[in-house]
């Protein structure tokens, strides 16, 4: 597959991406994310006033930038209502759904939308609110520290846990699977 | 026993389930969790206008609800006075008790007023406060990083830490115990 | 020394606790604790408007409470002016000193108000500032994760890493050496 | 070289000190660092009123301000604007630049002003918009957990991940490479 090849510096740190994954991972035009959990390290911070805050980690944002630069649209879908992660989808420039009771439903209207396949779909999730989702899309993608029960249903696993690079690797491997480098390890020459 | 093998599934992902810590998981009916260093991380967050805040996790709340919905009642008990920990057990709709001086005395008045025995109460609990109620209870559970006192005393002790999954180790033990298991994995036949 | 066999229950979960150790750790009366790096993970968040909080870890605040109630005095020195330090230490009972340019000054100053000597006070530090202090006094101690100048100057290193439980078994290490037992442990015949 | 035995107490700690590194090390005027996910650990926590955080640590701020005093200058420079960024700056009493688009043109800009060669120059930095600058300068750093990108391109990874002592280590080495002992040490012939 020539796109192996084109992306090898880029795929070269990440684990286990075998040919089946790649061929996924190439499919994808549209990817989703879970927030808690997948984004953020699931830590939901309550302060004595009410106030909730949640971390999100500047290498994912990185990753969903360029994702979306590549031509991969990008959503986060969460069950909570959020105002912290629709700040941080409009600071990235990408979509969001919050207060998703049902994300199988919420993926299939935007597949239908877009008038794609499921196939097309990747979709990165953590826990059983995104089991549904994960089992109906052509790529599913799960942290390192998602609960046993995704864990098992997802394609691949990253080795960064959740809000610490995880979004990213899943990112860094679409990219890959789509032949993109980037400019400044082109540039130069760089190895 | 029937219930092991119907919870096989929901139970693989945890270590050292015997058949006595099942039979003391199925004897639950009221489920209390301390708050600081058990459903925390045992960080207290004091910004220098004097608001405190504190970390629950997103895992762990998802199975409050899921033992809840299982027909277990969850009772947060926690000596400090929390706004917090109040704001937290009403989103997930499960009982709190805050400014506990005496946890154990807490719990008395729990199953008198159900009617239940000490040994229909799980106690989840992580430092020197927990200890006698811990003792008293059918079943005690401890964080991975609980201290050394609590440590020696729980029943089991999770693999998770405090406040990064280890009450949902706690939640899925008494789910498995209780024959429950998640819908999403039983339709379509996932194993 | 009759101590050690007493305490031997409490100390049981420490490393590296000698008899030289615990003949410096029964002599104090006075402990001081640096703040952040200390206390605290070494964390200052800092918001977008200038409010500053840390992260103080409820094990390290049982412990000093336990001191405190053992007779031993508790004092945070901290170099920076901190008025989340001032609120932990009031809430705890402890006595604190912010903005304290010179950390082994101020222990003097503490030492001669007592009247007592400096190898009844211990220093747990963990960096530049505490050296001094720490070179003086008769215990010194240092978390897991103080710089490595520190380090080699500390007579015990704990286990734990600083804002994650590392002044707690300090402080446990303190009450094992004052012959403490924890009335939970006693009570009942716990082992 | 004479600078290698003159450091060693305070190099003891750090791997991989090779004399061109210490030889790229001595040459820096201007120690450039990145902010989020080298200066921090990459969070970026907002709230639900849009307030954004992000954490520093205490032996980092400690490193610049030593790196300071012992005559290297020290900038922070990244890409977001940032008012806690700002805010840590001035506590330090180092630069800052935010909001910058190009950072190689910065680092370009600085050395111009100044009248130093880029050879005069460390830069630390974590990811895609670093690349380009660590490869112009004399000395490109990285922390433990930077992107792999970076990683490859850094002539030193260091031990501690970002926002958890990354930068200290740099500071460090830039230290023992300009022959700077710290007093405490020196005082009292510590080892």
């Amino acid at each position: 597959m020539s796109m192996v090849s084109a992306s090898a510096p880029l795929l070269a740190h990440l684990a286990d991406v075998d040919a089946d994954l790649l061929a996924r991972a190439a499919r994808v035009r549209l990817a989703c994310f879970d927030v808690d959990g997948t984004l953020t390290d699931g830590r939901l911070t309550v302060d004595a006033e009410g106030i909730e805050s949640k971390s999100f980690h500047v290498h994912d944002g990185q990753g969903l930038v360029l994702l979306r630069q590549a031509g991969v649209e990008v959503m986060l879908i969460t069950a909570r209502r959020s105002a912290a992660a629709e700040r941080r989808a409009g600071e990235l420039g990408v979509g969001v759904r919050t207060g998703v009771a049902d994300k199988l439903a919420c993926v299939r209207e935007l597949v239908a939308e877009r008038g794609i396949g499921l196939d097309a779909v990747a979709f990165m999730g953590d826990d059983l609110p995104d089991l549904t989702a994960m089992r109906a899309v052509g790529l599913a993608l799960a942290p390192a520290d998602a609960h046993a029960w995704t864990a098992t249903i997802a394609h691949w696993r990253t080795r960064a846990r959740a809000g610490r690079g995880a979004a990213r690797e899943a990112c860094d491997l679409l990219l890959g699977a789509h032949g993109w480098t980037p400019p400044a390890l082109v540039d130069g020459g760089c190895a």
